[in-house]
């Protein structure tokens, strides 16, 4: 039996479980508490900025694999000297972990990304801002952000004193997009590859709101474009396991990197019910070095609409009672305004209606949120 | 949260974990080991004829559901008396626990089944005999069977002399049929009914081998008549849950009921990939009072083989480095000469090319297994 240890217990390890009880794999999951998302299964607590505790849930396992990115690089390098298997490997993580890095890495790949600089607050200079197309411009902390946190517009240095006393600041080009994509795939130990259709996302507040999938209206030669970068950066990095490659569709019709995630992602979770694989099956088999799935489409379209707050059981009863054929996931975390706390799926032949079926229920199941006072 | 308490860790208890997850479902499992095929998630090892032991277990959920059929009536009674929810209800049950209270009360609801009749060894006469329409016929113990076991074809009375000295053996008819079908639905508490198509299944010694979904070349009549019989024994009986009600199709174009399973179904597991909402998914919201989901099929045809023996990681990646559009469901259960050990599903609109397929993939996993030297 193979056995997969997560680090991290959020709802990315939680979404495994299912995936690896069809499969037969044993997982467990090391979290920072018992009542994370993914303690459905054995779960460990622990801190994972603590080498010995992640060693010894290690020993229990054949691979260890992550739900986010901020394993610090000094622990997953003490893994690999106490032996253990870990996909992806920490110089494909260090990408992740540190967005500056991926810049560097992505740059010398000779990969289309927005114009970048790295400043600290003694060489936040005239000539850094004019190299990434002057104010405004994007600053991001290299470290530690997820869903809009650590991203900032900025129109003045003034805007990010505070994180230029803290260390080094990411600044980036504000690309003129006309959309965000993201393109999934997965790599293999084998070296096989499979990408999925390349899928639209929209944030809100940084945050991913709704996903369509394909990306409707794709130029053909864009959704191959962001296939082979997608494949180039999994290949030449040896990233094991999904990767997630969110892009920039720029109003010159170019495709620019504008982050990636090794792992699954939330703007894959459409296709759980839209393709034969899903992202999650995907990965444990990848990361346990199976072959992987067929990533055809089981209907024309997919669309994912997120929930945040909470999803109460009232909601998603009335959300149910309108639409049978849409899928609502529940993460069981605690209410918490913003908070990332479930999604709606629906796939269909005909993109529209799936649409407003996913947005009605959403806005059902938000309305009981409202309604239980957490706001 | 909705707390389901599932009494029987095999593998359709495992099975319902996947969709417990999705729903954010709180399922729990009342097993006789913590090596059972479900105790992925948290069990109570236990006895289920121990009626403290089951209600204790209770104690912690909102709704008790089953994996079987085999708890007794006074454990399912004791549990009303206690307070507990139980879906199905022992009314219910008593059909699935006693294939003679089954036979008879079928019969008292008009519903068309096998000719049938209760022996004693006092009683096992020629009359009897005429009445199922003379030897051979089918011999049945009224209590624990499953998957053959329990059930003779006879050619005279000796040929159950064994079970006569221990109580009353059911007779039945042994039906001229072409085929054996089975009609899986869902009936929640609200009195919202949903079936899925009526399938193709195939026994080998009284076991299932293989089930196509829908079941092919069937007369349009047949597949209206096999939902009404469903819905009306569901209905007339109250059986919350899923229903799977196997059938016989005569020669002379009669569907006569042969068993009925108030629980998912070895017949259903196709729909997991095939439709919307699977069998699990369902037996969940329908045992919580949720509404039911879409049963619509998302390809035109659907085929399942029943893995046999043992399931091991090499038998499962050959099989899916030949078919990565195939699915197989290993039920992690310890290695033992024909138990069932794990599934393989393919859907497509191709039937012959998905039934080609899964045999295959199902000869490619068995051969793992004996080369293992399990035979």
């Amino acid at each position: 039996m193979v056995r997969v240890g997560i680090i991290g217990g959020g709802q990315l390890a939680r979404m495994m479980i299912p995936a690896a009880i069809t499969l037969g794999f044993d997982v467990r999951v090391f979290a920072d508490s018992e009542d994370s998302s993914a303690s459905v299964v054995k779960t460990t607590v622990g801190d994972y900025t603590n080498l010995q505790e992640v060693l010894a849930f290690a020993e229990g396992v054949d691979v260890v694999t992550f739900d986010h990115e901020h394993v610090p690089r000094h622990v997953l390098l003490g893994l690999i000297d106490g032996g253990v298997t870990l996909n992806p490997s920490p110089d494909a993580l260090a990408l992740t972990f540190d967005k500056s890095v991926m810049r560097q890495v992505l740059s010398h790949l000779g990969i289309p990304q927005p114009r970048w600089v790295i400043v600290r607050s003694d060489t936040f200079t005239q000539g850094a801002i004019e190299a990434v197309g002057g104010f405004p411009c994007i600053a991001k902390k290299p470290i530690g952000g997820y869903d809009g946190k650590g991203v900032r517009l900025i129109a003045s240095e003034s805007d990010i004193m505070d994180w230029l006393d803290e260390g080094p600041v990411l600044l980036e080009e504000k690309v003129d997009f006309v959309r965000e994509l993201s393109q999934l795939s997965a790599l293999n130990p084998n070296g096989d590859w499979a990408g999925w259709d390349v899928v639209q996302t929209s944030q809100v507040e940084g945050v991913c709101s709704e996903v369509f999938a394909p990306a409707p209206n794709l130029d053909p030669r864009m959704a191959r474009d962001s296939r082979a970068l997608a494949r180039r950066i999994a290949e030449a990095l040896g990233v094991i396991g999904v990767l997630a490659v969110e892009l920039f569709e720029t109003r010159d019709g170019r495709l620019l990197v504008n982050e990636l995630a090794m792992r699954p992602h939330n703007s894959g979770h459409v296709y759980t019910e839209l393709s034969v694989t899903s992202q999650f099956e995907q990965h444990l088999r990848a990361v346990a070095g199976y072959c992987l799935g067929s990533t055809e489409k089981r209907a024309m379209h997919g669309v994912m609409v997120n929930l945040f707050g909470a999803v109460s059981d009232e909601g998603a009863q009335s959300a149910y009672s309108m639409y049978p054929e849409i899928k609502i996931h529940n993460y069981q975390k605690s209410p918490r305004r913003g908070r990332k706390a479930g999604h709606i799926v629906a796939v269909g032949d005909d993109f529209s209606q799936i649409l407003t079926e996913c947005r009605r229920a959403a806005e059902i199941v938000g309305v009981h949120y409202y309604d239980e006072g957490h706001e």
